[in-house]
């Protein structure tokens, strides 16, 4: 360290005047809102109706990626996870576990992505909490982000809600957050440098479920991949899923990547993907909203709800064979999230 | 490690089976209640009206501390800054970064802890999260919640809205958490062991919201003790406030060690008090209902809100002298919370 006030210390997180200063000065003034200067423990927000609360830690290694960063990914994956609800983002709360010694510029370059990826999304961070760590007990830093959403009058959606001979949508190509991660975790490099979806969705949905009211099931394939989501929506639905391969959209530079690392992009996390399940008559509408927004030009339709093996996800092969996809059981990729 | 099930592997972290049967198994069948069991990515509730909402990350150490460990602490912080809001805490959020090896025992005796405490403070964990980081990438267990609560109509409670004239209570002594973590840190041993007074402290401040319209800034002295509360109150209401050495309550082992240490036990912290700043004609009305409360027997009134010097807080000592109570600059206890 050359210049102790350019890194964390740990009195940064003791709730003194450093702490005081680091709060004011940097995080709130990066995230100015009215809410969030009332400088309260609580935030205050008034709601009427049904809202949609969810919470997520991000971990992610290393936390500035090809196509983001820890910042970025903890709004976008919360906010994707109350589109999954049917609801509209409102609110975040942002947490911050700090290292002894984390460099303060790279604190500043982190909230201002959160900053810049709230906006894109239409939330507001409204509550927040920072805990500083002995060098060495963490590693850098880890957020957490708590969401509230509100769900529009007459939107029901559920991971239970998908009904035999409904259409399932995915909003664009698989693995590129996962691959992106793990190549630049391992030093690899591509032809083509694979780039971290990492996105806020949450518009992409609201314009789905304004021109259709069939929307059953919403959920984005982060940890575990798509063939994880997929499962726990047929576990959880007591329906069967079936897949085409040939119909998942995937980047040539995310399939070589795979390959190579021996990889099945299908249990490879994305961060700015969803999968939608819409009853049949509306897939085609759904599918051409989801093209006019910029996070959604290769979706596909790719496969269909069936009476057959319920609780289960079989694909079809180009060969003509099926192939059942389980839940993955062995060691994924860590730390991807 | 004997037995690898009996110990967190990154694979109950990486969204595939093992996490899956982690979920099911341990976390939701001990906090079980009919919003979390649904097992989508969004806990769906319904509000009209003001909600508060606050989170914090827990990182305390040792997570098992006389009088409390790190799941009954988590849930005690939260609802006690919902608390401060004048709140009546409803849904909490619980989020996991263990790391790999951590026992899977101590986390069932965590997640009871959290269950009992919820039930005592009368919310429920509605959504979760469980991240796992590699073996030396963090410190066991950091754990944080979000917390939702209903703010009663006529309740306008802030730490801006101190009045000159206004009494100050402190619902009981101070120290006992900070001293119950540091002694046990350093193997310290005191005739009496002391005891943390983690403990949530929402009804207590339901009791005296229902006694008393008056009440005007209510604020859980954590971090940084009870001085750094009285000054961010002074701050943010642009007051002076004047308080009573001998009018603050503590126990003698706390006393004892913070002269052993070298500690003032004004900035240590505390996780089960309440400082309320209301108006004078209620303040005997309040302290008594404070009384009632079994985290109330030993409250005090220990000072007023004055003209004088505002934005800070002054102390008479028994000699009858005045100290100058600032924030606190330099390093104060690290990982108490």
């Amino acid at each position: 360290m050359n210049n102790k006030s350019e890194h964390i210390l740990l009195s940064h997180g003791s709730g003194g005047k450093l702490m005081h200063d680091l709060v004011t000065k940097s995080i709130v003034s990066i995230l100015d809102n009215p809410i969030l200067t009332r400088m309260d423990d609580s935030a205050q927000l008034t709601f009427n109706g049904r809202i949609a609360f969810t919470t997520d830690s991000y971990v992610v290694k290393p936390y500035f990626f090809t196509g983001g960063d820890i910042g970025k990914l903890s709004v976008c994956g919360t906010v994707n996870d109350l589109a999954t609800a049917g609801a509209v983002p409102k609110y975040l709360s942002l947490s911050f576990i700090l290292e002894e010694g984390f460099r303060l510029d790279e604190l500043n370059v982190i909230l201002k992505s959160v900053r810049q990826t709230a906006d894109e999304a239409g939330v507001q961070v409204v509550t927040g909490d920072t805990k500083v760590v002995e060098k060495g007990s963490t590693d850098g830093i880890f957020i957490n982000t708590s969401g509230l959403g509100i769900i529009p009058h007459g939107v029901n959606v559920s991971g239970s809600n998908a009904k035999i001979g409904d259409y399932i949508l995915l909003s664009g190509t698989i693995g590129d957050h996962g691959i992106a991660i793990m190549s630049q975790r391992e030093g690899l490099r591509f032809e083509s440098p694979v780039i971290s979806d990492c996105a806020p969705i949450n518009q992409l949905i609201s314009e789905a479920i304004n021109v259709s009211n069939n929307i059953h099931c919403l959920r984005d394939p982060t940890r575990g991949g798509l063939a994880t989501t997929l499962n726990e929506i047929a576990q959880q639905s007591k329906v069967g899923i079936r897949i085409i391969e040939q119909a998942i959209p995937i980047e040539q530079a995310v399939q070589s990547a795979c390959e190579m690392l021996g990889l099945d992009p299908l249990y490879v996390a994305n961060e700015g993907k969803m999968v939608a399940v819409v009853a049949a008559p509306d897939a085609e509408i759904i599918l051409n909203q989801f093209h006019k927004n910029k996070y959604g030009t290769k979706a596909k339709i790719i496969g269909q709800v069936v009476a057959e093996h319920p609780g289960r996800v079989v694909m079809k092969t180009p060969l003509g064979t099926s192939r059942i996809l389980d839940m993955p059981v062995g060691e994924l990729l860590p730390r991807i999230c």
